[in-house]
């Protein structure tokens, strides 16, 4: 351990550290292997003292971002790292792991929002990413911190977690790069090869237990109880600090202008929770001056923030959430409830909800304007549609909605709606191939009527 | 039409235009429907002249890219469009159709260029892109053009090309973002929805033709005859001028130094042509004092070129190209031989091939260290392999390896691999899921074993 580590620790210790979401009082090291508040057994959340990035005006901190974004220089090309002192600041280089995550492109949606009526509309395309989704930002700073306490000497031996999606790949990814061994637990018999692929492919240990996924979870507990393996589940707090710059790079991407509205799918409510975090961290130092407002979209087939919403949130609501094609959004019992509750209402935010037809056509519609995107994205942009419909979003406006994943992850969802067999799905964008026979004066006519039409 | 437009077009038509590559003295404008040498029927190609670009000095140019690299400044925020004085000077801002294409991660291999014996192994990740794939470089340009063509009156009312893989891909995205119609061509009942996904979805108009390939290409040249649809297959020369970006990109990505050696796979050889086109401009401007060696990875089951290499160049050998993992680059009769030819030989290059199991375990290997390669670049990191046992490359080389696609292009080959399942495959790296008992201390067991071996 360098000294140079050994004394940003130190500092961190004082600014930087997990306290409980709930308001405990007691401070907790990132670098130990904690995941719930010991007295009260909430979830954490990294907190940054402001005075000491206080230190540096607003401008200051724009220009240092704005320098950093997509360059070559060891680790601030990541558009995580890129803004490293609002991350983990005591993160040693050598230990970053980074695959140049973040700093994906915002797409003027040009010809959908023409479409729709909001000409102002942005796609912020996280899936265009080393593992296809906005997973990346988070397992960045999880595997980071985690090659950091290895090389502190910690205990931990391995990273794991439960998990059959987005989250199993990009934590099968970063621990391959960093030379962690990983491993993913799931309950066998339910997931085939093909949706596992990038964790086997990436070399992640992949253990098939026999049970659901309630008997995993209890088995996972016991065999990490000893430490020597960091989970990387959804209850880990370091994950939303990686994902909390998506908001801050937002913003960059804009010249440090806050759009009206960001609507983004939300299942596990961590998200939102991150984006939030973001956007209070660029108020309280006085890189913005409003706050955007935040529209958190589920599917109705596992809407239970979407009922506690139209409950005034006065309880929790947890469900048994049924199937979605938006099945990464699959959630009935919400990790970061808490937090999600804070975004929506200290941003005087929206929660509403999307069937599965519309989801369905919604990505259709999108792709048709040059996009290829999942049906987590399809739920958010069916949610914009509504709003829009109800006067609540209006033309003039500037709305950004979160793409979180690459529809390359989705090709079952996207050969189904367009051979017409998903269910509660009516296709009405469907494009299949036409059938001609080899002449030329055929082949015309169809192109004629068709570029007529 | 607008007089700026008016005025850079007439400027281009003296410093950048087609010229056929056999060398006859015509000229012709980049935006007329032109495809091949009316005299003699070779390839065109876009040449820049060098007097008005040397205008600027080396160091002037390397200071503009630079600056504009991945910034949110329309469009040159794009890796292509960055470089746009490079690629198609008169192209009007509002007729550029860009997704952000370019700017992809030059992934520093670490874990596999120390297992190698090359510690200065850099991947370039040209798939982690908006459609999955290294094609959108050219197609931004292509559709762009064509975009120009059409707001000054041109009679080309939509694109086409006859391909079922990337190129479809990026040519129907780029189409549908700039609401031009797009045209695919295929022979029947050869291809599946999953295959054509990405057309189907971005809504090009897809036609399937009673016929084999060879029948497609001939309805193609037939129905495009009045000029009213534009070929965007590989004959067209426009595509390349986005291409000969990717080696820009390394060279600044690397501050301007120029590596020892980069390994393409290639099929129709227009991206190695690419490859080499954009380092002889940075050199005769003086950007760059020396070529990198250029190494043409070819599979095994499609190796003409390697088998034209062999033979000293003295004849163009064809072939029926076998099926191959390595799909994309399936190519018996190679469309920019000619130019490709000259890239090896003028940067003192090497062709290499790799078989079925040598591609698929060089891929295997490398997602073990993190990435998610597709069958081509396999090809490339097994050619990596061979010339580093020969001797060739050198432990203490730069080296660059050109990733094509993304890997989520191609789980069926990472299923299959994994599953050991690929015909002429052993599989030496698969890693299948273990099947084991619900109970914590085999869960152990199993772990402690995994981790110590």
């Amino acid at each position: 351990m360098s000294s140079v580590v050994e004394a940003s620790a130190a500092l961190e210790n004082s600014t930087v550290y997990f306290r409980c979401v709930a308001g405990c009082s007691a401070k907790h090291s990132i670098y130990d292997v904690i995941y719930t508040c010991p007295t009260c057994g909430n979830l954490l959340e990294v907190h940054h003292e402001r005075e000491p990035l206080k230190k540096k005006n607003a401008y200051q901190w724009q220009a240092l971002f704005d320098s950093r974004a997509s360059t070559s220089v060891w680790p601030h090309g990541s558009g995580v790292w890129g803004m490293r002192e609002w991350v983990i600041p005591s993160l040693a280089d050598e230990n970053v792991v980074s695959m140049f995550e973040g700093n994906t492109n915002l797409f003027w949606a040009e010809r959908l929002g023409k479409q729709l009526g909001v000409p102002d509309l942005w796609i912020k395309l996280c899936g265009n990413s080393h593992t296809g989704s906005f997973k990346d930002l988070g397992m960045t700073v999880l595997v980071s911190v985690v090659k950091q306490m290895m090389a502190q000497g910690s205990s931990v031996e391995a990273v794991a977690c439960a998990s059959t999606g987005d989250t199993s790949a990009a934590l099968a990814a970063y621990a391959a790069y960093a030379g962690i061994p990983a491993v993913i637990f799931l309950p066998a018999g339910k997931v085939s090869t093909a949706q596992l692929i990038q964790p086997v492919a990436n070399g992640a240990h992949v253990l098939a237990l026999d049970t659901d996924f309630d008997g995993c979870m209890k088995i996972v507990q016991e065999v990490t109880k000893d430490n020597s393996i960091y989970l990387a589940n959804s209850m880990n707090s370091l994950r939303i600090e990686g994902q909390k710059t998506v908001g801050i790079e937002i913003v960059r991407q804009f010249e440090w202008e806050v759009p009206d509205w960001i609507i983004i799918p939300v299942g596990n409510l961590g998200n939102i929770s991150a984006l939030h975090k973001g956007f209070q961290l660029m108020l309280d130092l006085g890189l913005i001056n409003r706050m955007p407002r935040l529209v958190a979209a589920q599917a109705q087939k596992a809407n239970p923030f979407y009922e506690s919403y139209k409950n005034g949130f006065k309880d929790k609501i947890t469900m048994t959430a049924q199937d979605t094609l938006a099945n990464a959004i699959r959630i009935g019992d919400p990790v970061s409830y808490v937090k999600a509750v804070k975004a929506v209402q200290e941003t005087d935010g929206i929660v509403e909800q999307a069937s599965e037809d519309e989801l369905a056509d919604a990505s259709a519609h999108a792709d048709l304007t040059g996009m290829f995107t999942c049906p987590h994205t399809g739920v958010a942009l069916a949610v914009l549609t509504k709003l829009i419909k109800k006067g609540v979003i209006k033309s003039s406006d500037k709305t950004v909605v979160i793409s979180t994943a690459h529809g390359l992850k989705f090709t079952d969802f996207k050969v189904g709606y367009h051979e017409q067999t998903l269910k509660d799905v009516n296709s009405q964008y469907a494009n299949p191939a036409v059938h001609l026979p080899a002449d030329a004066n055929a082949v015309k006519d169809e192109i004629a009527k068709r570029l007529s039409s």
